[in-house]
C-alpha cells in the first residue's frame, strides 16, 4: 500500500487505529473450538472483521503464531490473506523485531514480502544498514524500523547519549531517513514517551511513526497527538490487548469492535483539517 | 548444556567448531529429492551426521526454515530433535536474533526452550534487559547476546561511543554481564574484528563468544584465537557456508565433512593445555 493511500484511508475513516493481533492461547474465549492452530486463525479472523470498520491497519505479532509452531505459520497465512480478500484497505504490518544481514535479511523480506505478502514489517536497527536495505530493496513494501520502545530498559541503550549529547534513538533516526524516504520507512516510538515525540518530529517531520504503549501501558493517545501529529497524520496508533481481550466470553467479537470503536472515536477529534494529499 | 559439559567437549574433541547450518532452497544438491521442507531437513541432517564428529555446537539459522513457511519450521523441528537424538553432546544455537519484551520476548524463549527445545538463542539488545530477561529465566539454557557483528554497517550504532568514550557493543556488554552470568549467557562478536576482542576479554573476561565471520567473510582464526581465547577456550568459531556448501554435488555431505575435519585440525593447536575444570 502506498503513503497517500494509507493517508486517505485515515482520514475517510476518521481513525489511525492499528489491531495488534497477539493472540495468546492460554487467553481466547473459551467458545472457540479445534486445534490451537484453528483457534488462533478463527480468533484474529473475527477480530479483524469486527474491528476493521474502526481500524486503518492490523499487526499481527509473529511470536504469538510462532509459539504454536508449524501449525501457527499455517495460522498466520491464512489470516494475512483473509485480511487481504475482505478488507483490501487495511494496511498489514508483521510486528517481527527482525534483524539480521545479508543474505539472511533478504530471505526475512522474501518471507515477509512475498510468501505473506504483508505490507510493512518491523525491524530492529541494531546491525545497522545492511539489517534494512534487503527490506528496502522491496519496492511497494515498508520498513518499520526500531527507534524508541515503550518498554522500561528502553533506557539500558535507546536513550544513552554520544559525546555529542544525541541518543542513541535519535541517531537511529538520523541515519536511517536517508536509508529509505518516507514512502517507505516509519518508525516505532512509544506512547509512553509521548514528550520525546517533539524531539522525534524534529528529525523526522513527514515520516509515519508507529505508536504502541496507548491504555495497557498507560501511554495518553491525547498525548501523542498533540506531539506526533502532522498534516498528513502521520501516525499509527496501536491497540492490542485492551481491543482482542475486551471479552472473554462469545461476545469477544462485538466486544472488541466496541472497544475499537471508542478509541475511533477518540482519534477523529484529533485530526487535522483533511489535508491536500499530493503524495507520492 | 551446562557450562563444565560445553568445555569437556571442546577438549576432548579439540575443537571449538560451531557448524552453522543455512539451508539457502536455491543452493541444496540436486540429489536431494521431495518438497523444499523435505530437501532441507535432509541436507541438514545429512550435514549434521557427517560434521559432527569435527564439531561441538551447530546452528541452524531460523530465518532459511522460516522462508519455507510452515514446512520450513518442520523441517526445523526435526533437525533439531535428529541432532538430540542421535548427536547428544552437541550444543544447538538457535540463531534467531530475537529482541522483544514482556510477553512477546517470554512466549520467544518458550517456542526455542520448549517446544523446539535448543540450548540457545540469538538476541538483539536494543530493546534492553526486558528482552532478554525472559530468556534468561529458563535454566539451564542461554542467552547469546549480539555484541559486535561482522557486518560492514556494525559501524552505524554498535561502534559508535558515548559521552565518556565507551562504544555502544561495550556498552551491552558491561550492562548485560550482570542480567545473568558466564553460565547462562554469551556474546557474538564478529571474526572480522579480531582486534577488538583485546577489550571484549577485558569487559568479560570469562563469557563464551561465539564468532562469526571466519572464512567467507574474511576473519582469521588465528587472530581470533590470540585475542580472544582464555583457559577454558571460550570461544565457539562458527562456519556456514564453507563447510555446508563445499560441494554442490552427491558429495556434499562428505565434502562438508572434510571441510569441518580440516577447521578442526587447525583448530586443536590453538587450545591452551586442558585446565582443570571446576566451573558449575
Amino acid at each position: 500500500m502506498k503513503r497517500n493511500e494509507l493517508t486517505e484511508n485515515i482520514f475517510r475513516k476518521k481513525s489511525f487505529l492499528c489491531v495488534g493481533l497477539d493472540p495468546d492461547i492460554r487467553k481466547l474465549p473459551a467458545c472457540l473450538q479445534g486445534s490451537d492452530g484453528r483457534r488462533v486463525a478463527d480468533f484474529c479472523k473475527a477480530i479483524v472483521d469486527a474491528t476493521a470498520p474502526y481500524a486503518v491497519a492490523f499487526k499481527p505479532n509473529t511470536a504469538f503464531f510462532e509459539s504454536l509452531g508449524a501449525p501457527g505459520w499455517e495460522a498466520l497465512a491464512e489470516v494475512v490473506a483473509h485480511i487481504r480478500a475482505n478488507h483490501p484497505d487495511q494496511f498489514i504490518i508483521a510486528d517481527a523485531k527482525r534483524g539480521d544481514i545479508g543474505n539472511t535479511a533478504a530471505l526475512y523480506a522474501r518471507t515477509f514480502f512475498e510468501t505473506l505478502d504483508v505490507d510493512a514489517v518491523t525491524l530492529n536497527p541494531y546491525m545497522g544498514e545492511d539489517s534494512v536495505r534487503p527490506f528496502l530493496d522491496h519496492k511497494g513494501k515498508w520498513s518499520v524500523i526500531l527507534a524508541l520502545t515503550s518498554n522500561p530498559s528502553a533506557t539500558d541503550f535507546e536513550t544513552v547519549a554520544d559525546a555529542k549529547g544525541m541518543a542513541l534513538y535519535e541517531r537511529v533516526l538520523r541515519r536511517s531517513r536517508h536509508w529509505g524516504s518516507p514512502v517507505d520507512t516509519m518508525y516505532v516510538v512509544g506512547a509512553t514517551r509521548a514528550d520525546s515525540l517533539d524531539g522525534v518530529r524534529a528529525i523526522v517531520p513527514r515520516h509515519f511513526l508507529l505508536v504502541p504503549g496507548v491504555g495497557a501501558q498507560g501511554g495518553s493517545l491525547e498525548e501523542v497527538a498533540a506531539h506526533g501529529m502532522i498534516d498528513e497524520c502521520g501516525l499509527l496508533v496501536n491497540s492490542s490487548r485492551a481491543i482482542i481481550y475486551a471479552s472473554a466470553g462469545e461476545d469477544f467479537a462485538a466486544a472488541a469492535a466496541a472497544a475499537a470503536a471508542d478509541m475511533a472515536a477518540r482519534m477523529a477529534p484529533l485530526l487535522p483539517a483533511r489535508p491536500h494529499l499530493r503524495l507520492p
